[in-house]
């Protein structure tokens, strides 16, 4: 049984990269930019020079290491293949195949939403839980599921895509997916901005976000502060995601629903009103499921990938 | 490796039972009347006395069995506990535990629509799909989950309880389960019903329900024969489920998704009426989502118990 692993987590402006040991010990972080010109063709090589001049550095050659799990912003299917990354310019790209020949260990990849959530419940927030839902809320919104303590796939590695759960007839504008009403549209970072947009062009009512920045964090700020334009604003935020998550858990019943990405950085007001509405929406067996924030911010793909490969009892 | 399993239902007017070898043919069949009085006390015996008269009518020794797999309408714990089984008057029956006792056999107990989907998996309309989902549409909606060859549970038993997807913001009439507004009140036989009771009462518009019994069997044979008030009762069916289910496979990714119980009687129109409304609000890799009509009809659930018994390597 070899000491140490490595996560990786491929994004869409850097590429992260992490040493562990076997107790989920994060040894070594480090990380490069990720150069997606020209479909991403250099992203591999990338990754595997930055990978052998750190275990050079350490001393460590690649035969100690039991492998690498990596976190990739697509659909990945179950041979490992990349089917798209769009961030990335990847289609159809063989990862699993191509890395593990160029980093001389064995590799699994896997979609980065899916190994945070992984990452969570090992080391961050959703430690003893064997089922959760790990969310992520920035430009779109993300999801990984763990069920009894694996990652949920799905066919075609398309589970957890909560973002696009048709919440809101009445939306007309398009999803990046080619529907409308999505989640994403509307309880994500970007879907908070134009919710507060929305709400600011639509009446004279004084708000301090007619001061500054439209963003979720002056949003939830200003809730916080009892501006009343910002408080709509933030009840129908977590009316939508507290809707949408009381589907999830009756068709999941997790233990917990972790909430991350860069929405989650205005706190534990974020939570309270998510709560609220899921109240009202919940199968009453689900009713207390656990809301909590995530707890290992950007590294949680990291520690996934460490995890995945231990798991994998490499 | 033993050569033969039970596969044991319970329902809430007959308990089936089935003799599987281990490739799934199904040898011997039974049933016996569910005594629910007395909160069901008598349950278990009656199970244990049925098995024991058929096994020894066919000269089978309880040890020369791997074992039953038992399923259950309720709410099952991981350790074979039954928190909840309303229709049987049973609240904290520690069922696994008292039938391996009674049986001389190992047993596993699970909710009965989770062994019903498994059951479909293995010799249903499912096989060849390590990942589905199976709807009985009946008195109210069940669901079971099938992951990577494996039932989905959730942490408390409680996953795949789709029938109380909060789907109507204007019902306030309220659901068994204390909310409103839930799928089955709207999408199940009984739902059906009560939608072309409501269409009805609404209008003098001329229609061949106003002929006789109103059910989902009238009403697809109604909207088959043109019926313009059927129709449109159908097109609010297909428009809840096919909501429903376009959630559920966004966060799921099944490859299939097998509508059973008695609605699915009334056949392929359904599956129509379902896929219609559902490809508006799929998440675009998960369009082509396969519907299949359930092909076992009431022996789903021996199968899946003999299921779990051999996949449990007994």
């Amino acid at each position: 049984m070899k000491k140490y692993c490595l996560g990786i987590d491929i994004g869409g402006t850097s590429i992260k990269s992490g040493l562990f040991d076997r107790q989920g010990v994060l040894l070594e972080k480090w990380s490069i930019p990720t150069r997606i010109e020209e479909n991403g063709k250099h992203i591999i090589g990338d990754i595997k020079d930055s990978t052998d001049r750190k275990l050079e550095s350490l001393g460590l050659d690649p035969g100690q290491l039991s492998g690498a799990g990596v976190g990739v912003p697509g659909q990945v299917s179950r041979q490992g293949e990349v089917l798209f990354a769009e961030n990335l310019g990847w289609y159809h790209v063989p990862l699993t195949e191509e890395l593990t020949r160029q980093l001389g260990m064995p590799v699994r990849t896997e979609n980065d939403a899916n190994l945070a959530a992984l990452g969570e419940m090992w080391k961050g927030s959703g430690s003893r839980c064997s089922n959760l839902l790990f969310v992520t809320l920035g430009t779109g919104i993300g999801c990984g599921i763990v069920a009894d303590g694996r990652i949920l796939t799905g066919a075609a590695g398309a589970a957890g895509e909560i973002g696009h759960i048709h919440i809101e007839d009445r939306m007309t504008e398009k999803c990046n997916c080619g529907k409308s009403g999505c989640l994403e549209q509307l309880a994500s970072g970007t879907g908070l901005r134009r919710m507060g947009e929305w709400a600011l062009a639509s009446s004279n009512e004084p708000s301090l976000l007619r001061e500054g920045e439209v963003s979720a964090r002056t949003i939830f700020e200003a809730a916080a502060a009892g501006d009343s334009l910002a408080v709509r604003v933030a009840e129908q935020f977590g009316e939508y995601l507290g809707k949408a998550l009381a589907i999830c858990t009756c068709v999941l019943n997790p233990q917990a629903v972790l909430i991350g990405g860069g929405v989650s950085k205005a706190g534990e007001i974020v939570l309270d009103y998510i709560r609220k509405h899921y109240r009202k929406y919940a199968y009453p067996p689900c009713e207390n499921t656990d809301f909590r924030l995530a707890a290992l911010g950007g590294d949680a793909g990291i520690y996934g990938g460490a995890r995945l490969m231990i798991e994998g009892g490499a």
